[in-house]
C-alpha cells in the first residue's frame, strides 16, 4: 500500500501571553490531538496568562546526547581509557565539528561497569532536535576511539545511557534537549473567578497529587498531572518526534501561595524539539512553525529555543487548568461529558 | 481559527505473521510517523516473522485504573477506612456497574500516607481503553465513599497513583492496560542472512544496551531500544491516545540463545489501547481498525485484545530489526542516511 | 582469627510518648550508632512527643516475601502456569503451612517476561522478620510447582522480585515487612519554643527538600531527611538485620499546617523487623527487647508489631528534630561541631 | 541511662587476594554481622580469589557532596544566578579551601525548579568519608552566596539533591563516595569444583535475577543479590556510617563467559567510606583499620582508597558465592539450615 496520512484533529489555542529574554508577545499555539477537550482546557489557561502579567519563561540549558559502549577487557584498562579521553576532549570536539556542520561539542560523561565503558556525548545541535546529528557525532567519535585504542572492542553505537524515548533519571540530571522553566503569578481574584478555585486549593492538590501521588506510584523525576497531553499535541502539530514526550513528560510543577496570589511554575528539563529535520518540511508543520515565528531564523538555535519556550508556556496553561478543575469535586467528569467524550462512558 | 488536521505520513508495514489464542494470520499494520525509516526497519522484522514460524503472542492481563485521594484526619481512621472498604468491595463493584454500562470491577489497592488514603480502582473496560470509564467509575466510588463516611475530606478525583501518562513503577507491578507478551524463534541462518547478525551478537547487545545501559541511565522498569517508536506510530494510526506511549514504552526485551536459534521476546505490561472512544470514529482510524480486524467484534474486549496483540508483534519486529542493525558498526547511520534523514545531519 | 565483637556505642533515648491500638506509654529506645549526635537530636523529638499529646501510630499492613523464577519455555505456557497457580492458591497455602510452623500464606503476585515466570510469595511470619521463613516457604512452593509441572525449568530460588535489601518500588507497592504510620500534632508554641521553628517553616522545608529535592535526585518512593539513621541505630540495638534499612529508608514524611499547629507524620511501608531469630538471643539485644516490652509475648506477632510501632515513633522524633534544625541557617553545623564531630572537619 | 555498647559478632574472613595499582596482597577482612552465615559464604569467595589470579580492583572516581537550596524569586533570576556561579567557581573553590583544611573543591551541579536553585557541591575529602567536611564546605559556600546575592532567600543547608542515605539515581550518575570496580576471572574447573556451578549457570542466573528480577521490582541503578550484606558487615567493623549502605547497595554485577572461564565483576559507584572521623577512633575499629593497612597513611586519601578497594573485593567474594549457591536448587536453604539459622524457620 502506498503512503497516505493520518489526519489528526488540530486547533489553535490561545493566544498565550509570554514574556522571555528571547521574545515577548501573545502567541496562538496549534495542538493536534484526538483528546479534543484538551483545547478548551488549555485555552482557559491561556486566558489566565492574558489576564495576569503573562507567563515568564527561560531556557536554562540546551544540548543533545548519544551514548556508545566499548569493552576494554579489564576494569583497569577501562579506567585508563576514561582518563585518556578526559584529557583529549579537544580532539573529540574537533571530530564532532567535522562530523556535522551544525554540531558543536558540549561535554562527555562516563560510566565503567566491569570492563565496559559507556560514553555519553553531548552536543549543541542548533535548530535541530539533534537525534541524527548526535548519532553522527557519536559515530565519528566512536570510530576515532576505536582507531586510537585498537585493543578496545566495539559493543554498540547506541548504549541507552543517552537515553532516547525511555523513562530515566539521566536526562534530567545531565541534560538532554532544552531545559525550560515557565512561571506565572495568578492573583487570588483571578483564581476564584476564572479557575473556580483558590491559590491554597491548587497548591494543596499539587502537593497531594503531583508530589505525593506520583511518588507513591514509584514515579521518577516527575510531578505533574498531564504534561504529556500538551506535549503530544504540540509535537504532532510542529513535526517533532513525538516519542520524545516520554522524557518530556518527566517535568515538575512547583506551586506555592505568595502573598495573596498563586505562584505556579512548570520545569521541563528535557524538551527535545527542533525547527529543522524530519517532519518539519511538510506543508502544515511549516505553516505552524512559521505562524509561531520559529521557522526562519537567522541565528542557529533561536527558532528552536523559541519553540521550546512556547511549548513550556502551553504546558503551564494546560496543567494549571486541569489542576484547578480537580480541586472541585465533580468538575472533571462534568467537563468531559459536556465536551463530547460521553460516547465511551456508558 | 477553525479546526483542521495534522496530516502525518502513514504506511502499512508487514505483513506480520502472528499466532495467538485469539487469532492466527498475516497482518499488515498501519504506522503513522514523521520518522519514516521506521517503516522499512519494522518491515524487515515482519519479514523475519514470515520466514520463521511467526510471532507468538498472548495477553496475560487486562484492566484500567484511576486513583482518588481522601483525607481521614488521622492515620488510625485512615487504616479503619481501608479495612472497611476491603470488606465492602462487593458494594463498590455494584457502584461501578451502575456508573458505566461496560465497566466491570476488577480490584482495589490502597496506600496510607499520614492521614491520606490513596485508593486505586481497577476495572475491566471492554473495548475501550477506559480512561473515561475508569474516571466515571472512580467518581461514583468516591462519591459513595464520601457519603458513607462523612468525616472524610475530598482531596482529588485523580491522585497520580493511577498513574496516567507518567513514568512510574506502579502500572507494571499492579497492572494498567493490556499486558502482552510476544516472542519469536529465529534460526541462526535467518539471523545471518536477513539480519546480518547472529543470535549471540543480538543477545550480547541486548544485555549491554537494553539491560545494563538503561539501568545506568537510571531507567525504571524498561529494557528496550525503541518500543516507543512503534507504539507511537500504531497509536496515531488507530486513534489511540498516544500520550500513553509513556507507560507503553516501559517494556522489557528478553532474548537468549536457544539451541542454534535466537529466542527473542517483548513484554509490554501497559498497553493502553481500545477500539472505541475518542479518535476511533474518524474515517481513517475506522478504516485502519477494520483492516486490522479489530473494529466490529461481537464480544466486548475481543477487538481491543486483538489490537494489543498486533501492536506487541509490531513492537517485536521493530525492536529486533534495530538491535540487529546496531550489532554492526556503522549500519545504523548508513541506513538513516540512505533513507532520507540526511538533511539535518550535515 | 576467632570471633569477637564490634562494640558500637549505644544509648537509650527518650522516653517517647506513644499511643496506639496495641499499647500506650512512654518508652525509652536504645540506639546504637557511631553518629552520636543522633542521640540528643532524637531525644529532642522525644521531648516534643511528651509535651504534646504523644505520637499516634498504627500498623496498617504486615507480611514477608520471597520470589522465585522458573522458565516455562513459551509465553503461552507461562500464562497458563500463572492461571493455574492462581486457582491453586489453597494448595500452596497448605504447602506453606507445612514448610514452617509459624508461616501463614498471605498472597502471590506474578510477572511474565518472555517465557519466564516470576512468582512473589507473601507470608505472615509472626514474630520473626521472616527472611528464612519466607525462603523455606518459597522453596517448598517452588519444589511443589516443579513437581506438579514437570515441563518447567528451575531458574532461581531467589529472583530479586522479592526484593531484599535493594532499592525498589515493589516492596512499598505490594508490601514487605510492617507498614507503619506515625503522626503527631505540634502546637505552634511548642514549635517555636522547643524546635526554634514554626509549622510553616517546617512544612516549607519538607516540601522543598524531602519532596522536591529527593525527586531531583532521582529518588524512588522516598521523601525524608534521614530515616536511615534512626533505623540503623534501632536495628543494631535490637538484633535486626540492619541491611534492611535499605527498604526501610524508603519512607515518606507528610506534614502540613493544621489550624495553629503542625501535623507531622512518617509513613514507613517496609519495616522488616522481628523479635525472634538471628541476633535476638544475644544478651544485650534480649535485654533491649525486654525493656521495650517486645520480647516475651503470648500471641505471635504482637511483639514484632510493638517493635515496629516504637521504631516508627523514633523515626518521627529524629526526623522532626533534624528538619526543624535545618529551617535555621547555621544550626546544623553548629550543633554538629558542638557535639563532638569537629575532629574531621578542619 | 549511660552509654554502653551493642556487641555485634565479628569475624575476620579471607584472606582475599587483591591486585590493584595501590597495593597487591592477601588481606583478611573483619565483618561484623548478626547474619553469621555471611562469614563462610564470603570466605568461599575469598578462597576462589586465592585459587585464581586474584581480584583486580580500581578506584575510578572519588568525591563527597552536599546540596543546598535557595529561592531566587523568579526563574529568570534563578538562571542568572546559576550562570554567575558557573563563572565564579574559582572563588567558591577558595571558600571551600578555607572552610576545611582537607577539603578540595571538585565540581558543582545545578537544578532549577521554578524559582528554586538546587546547588550540589562536590569536594575531595581525603581520608574522611566527608559528610561533615562537605557540610562545612557547603555552608561556607551558601553563606558566601547569600552574601554576594542579597536578593536570594535561604531555604535549606541540605536539599536532598546530595543525596545522603536515600535510594536515588543522582549519586551514581554524578558521583558520591568512591567508585570502585573489582573483577575476577574464574576458570571453569574452579567454578565446578569450588562453586559447584558453571560459568554459564552463574551468568544465566545473574541475568534473570540481578538484571531482570531487579528491574521487575522497580529497582533503581542496582543489579546484585546482596551487596548490602557485605557492606554492612565491613562498615560496622571499620567504624563507617553504615546508613550509607543504602547508596552503597546500588551497585552492579557484570558477568559473562569468556573463553572457558567466568568473568565476574562488581561495580560500586557509591562507597562512602573513610579512615578518619566518627567511629574510627574506637579501639576495635582502629585495630581493624590498622590490620587492613588503612589507618596510618602518609598521603591523604590513600588509606580510604585502599579501604574502598578491599571492600569492593569482599563484596565480590560474597556476591559470587551466593549466586553460585542459587544456581543449585535447594543449596541456599540447606546452607542456612546447616549454619545455625534454623531456629526461626520452623
Amino acid at each position: 500500500m502506498s503512503a497516505t496520512t493520518a489526519n489528526i484533529p488540530m486547533r489553535r489555542v490561545g493566544p498565550i501571553k509570554i514574556i522571555s529574554q528571547e521574545f515577548t508577545g501573545e502567541i496562538s499555539v496549534p495542538m493536534a490531538t484526538y483528546e479534543t477537550p484538551l483545547w478548551p482546557s488549555t485555552s482557559r489557561g491561556a486566558k489566565i496568562s492574558r489576564l495576569c502579567d503573562g507567563i515568564n519563561a527561560v531556557v536554562v540549558d540546551d544540548g543533545m546526547t548519544r551514548s556508545v559502549v566499548v569493552d576494554a577487557t579489564t576494569a583497569a584498562k577501562a579506567y585508563e581509557l576514561v582518563q585518556n579521553l578526559k584529557r583529549r576532549e579537544t580532539e573529540i570536539a574537533a571530530i564532532v565539528a567535522i562530523a556535522s556542520r551544525f554540531a558543536r561539542f558540549k561535554e562527555m560523561h562516563y560510566q565503567i561497569i566491569g570492563s565496559l565503558v559507556y560514553i555519553r556525548l553531548a552536543i549543541f545541535s542548533g535548530d535541530a532536535s539533534g537525534h541524527n546529528m548526535a548519532t553522527a557525532a557519536a559515530e565519528a567519535m566512536l570510530n576515532w576511539v576505536l582507531q586510537q585504542y585498537p585493543d578496545l572492542h566495539y559493543v554498540s553505537i547506541s548504549a541507552n545511557f543517552c537515553t532516547d524515548k525511555k523513562a530515566s533519571a539521566v536526562n534530567a540530571i545531565l541534560g538532554r534537549g532544552k531545559y525550560v522553566v515557565a512561571e506565572i503569578i495568578v492573583p487570588r481574584a483571578i483564581c476564584i473567578k476564572e479557575l473556580r478555585s483558590t491559590p491554597e486549593k491548587i497548591v494543596d492538590l499539587h502537593i497531594k497529587k503531583n508530589l505525593i501521588g506520583t511518588m507513591l506510584a514509584g514515579g521518577l523525576r516527575s510531578a505533574n498531572a498531564h504534561f504529556a497531553n500538551m506535549l503530544l499535541a504540540i509535537f504532532l502539530a510542529t513535526g517533532q518526534d513525538a516519542a520524545n514526550i516520554i522524557e518530556g513528560s518527566q517535568g515538575i510543577v512547583h506551586a506555592e501561595v505568595r502573598g495573596d496570589a498563586l505562584y505556579f511554575s512548570v520545569s521541563l528539563p528535557n524538551l527535545i524539539m527542533g525547527t529543522v529535520g524530519n517532519g518539519k518540511d511538510l506543508d502544515f508543520t511549516q505553516h505552524n512553525l512559521t505562524l509561531l515565528g520559529c521557522y526562519a531564523n537567522i541565528e542557529p538555535g533561536v527558532g528552536a529555543r523559541r519553540l521550546a519556550i512556547i511549548t513550556a508556556a502551553t504546558v503551564l496553561c494546560g496543567e494549571l487548568s486541569l489542576l484547578a478543575a480537580q480541586t472541585n469535586p465533580g468538575e472533571l467528569m462534568r467537563t468531559h461529558i459536556t465536551m463530547e467524550r460521553s460516547k465511551c462512558l456508558t
